[in-house]
């Protein structure tokens, strides 16, 4: 029995998702409605003391979370199929492509500190949304300057399999679109995101068709 | 052969170098002067076309990049001592604790970020290094939410023996403390650095004993 405490709109659950879908694993989502501050109710503090999501809970063991460990658990817990290449230096290159974009931009975006730029400096709306979709941008950026003219890089961000590199990859372009981030003009994230997107592990997941999201935006 | 491209002062090149001196491993480092903008020169855009450290390269391969990539890199090829615990749970607590730090709260106060509060808002000094300090200390404080009264908890972050929780607990806290973020009334967290500070492989990465570094300030 799998348990996956998430919010539609979280990038971070989004890569859990994919990750799940790809081991073909069965689990149930409830949500943290990251809106409404659920995050901080004792009832979840009691599941994830620091207070975000996503969290997994597996036959009732005590919860995991940091969507990175999920994936590096999912991955030890059920290998088939592979989320990382066989070889060292190709496990640390996709984990490195990850960590890109999971450690080094988008928590830079999370409400835990944008809120903290309207408090601090009385960030306007528009300044807010400008940050958000910048560091979701600047994401982008980096990865294709990470991927583009790298022989590593193939049909995905490592070779002929998806892997943790394209769930990040993944699950930052989809949400950055849905906060008016683009990566048309970013030709190897644009083609890995596309090729992604037809896998049904990856498209399943994604934000609108999970409960409790609103109406299909345009682009998403 | 084992080259480390680091900066003194650098949260994430002292987690790599903790976790060379624990496997033994010897290594020279060349210093990247964040302070300089050297991170942006064509040669080290070579190196790591992200222009972040730490980077590593083994015997000319392509460098490593992320300090978490490169901790569980040395963990598969050399794993002895180990720096994560054996069980798939344990495991997943223990690159959780480390996530924690290293992904949700210290990419916040990095140069790069603190760069953007000054163009976007016109911050002070006094206000960048407010930003800098309360996002050391908020993650030492979701850490220690995390450690205390955890059964898991026990001489180290995760039962017994150091692992990368504690690798990347007292790389912020260390530097945490030269910045102004205290730890002393977080007894678990305060409790587990003084212990790890004790070990050689600890005391022998800290940023006052790297070459290039300043004269020691009296709290570090």
């Amino acid at each position: 029995m799998i348990e996956l405490y998430g919010y539609w709109r979280s990038v971070a659950t989004l890569r859990v998702r994919i990750a799940l879908n790809m081991k073909a694993l069965a689990y149930e989502e409830t949500s943290v409605d990251l809106a409404e501050g659920a995050q901080h109710d004792e009832r979840f503090l009691a599941i994830n003391p620091n207070g975000s999501v996503p969290a997994l809970v597996v036959d009732d063991e005590p919860a995991i979370t940091q969507s990175l460990a999920i994936l590096e658990y999912l991955e030890e817990a059920f290998p088939v199929p592979p989320l990382l290449p066989a070889d060292a230096l190709g496990r640390a290159r996709v984990r490195a492509i990850g960590l890109l974009l999971a450690a080094d931009y988008h928590p830079v975006l999370t409400p835990r500190v944008v809120r903290r730029l309207t408090e601090d400096f009385q960030a306007s709306a528009a300044q807010r949304a400008a940050w958000v979709r910048r560091w979701f941008r600047d994401g982008l950026v980096q990865a294709e300057a990470r991927l583009m003219g790298d022989t590593a890089t193939e049909r995905f961000c490592h070779g002929d399999a998806p892997s943790i590199a394209d769930i990040c990859l993944v699950s930052h372009a989809v949400v950055g679109a849905e906060f008016g981030a683009e990566c048309s003009d970013l030709p190897t994230v644009n083609r890995i995101v596309a090729t992604c997107r037809q896998i049904a592990a990856f498209a399943d997941a994604l934000p609108h068709r999970q409960p409790g999201a609103p109406a299909l935006n345009p682009r998403g």
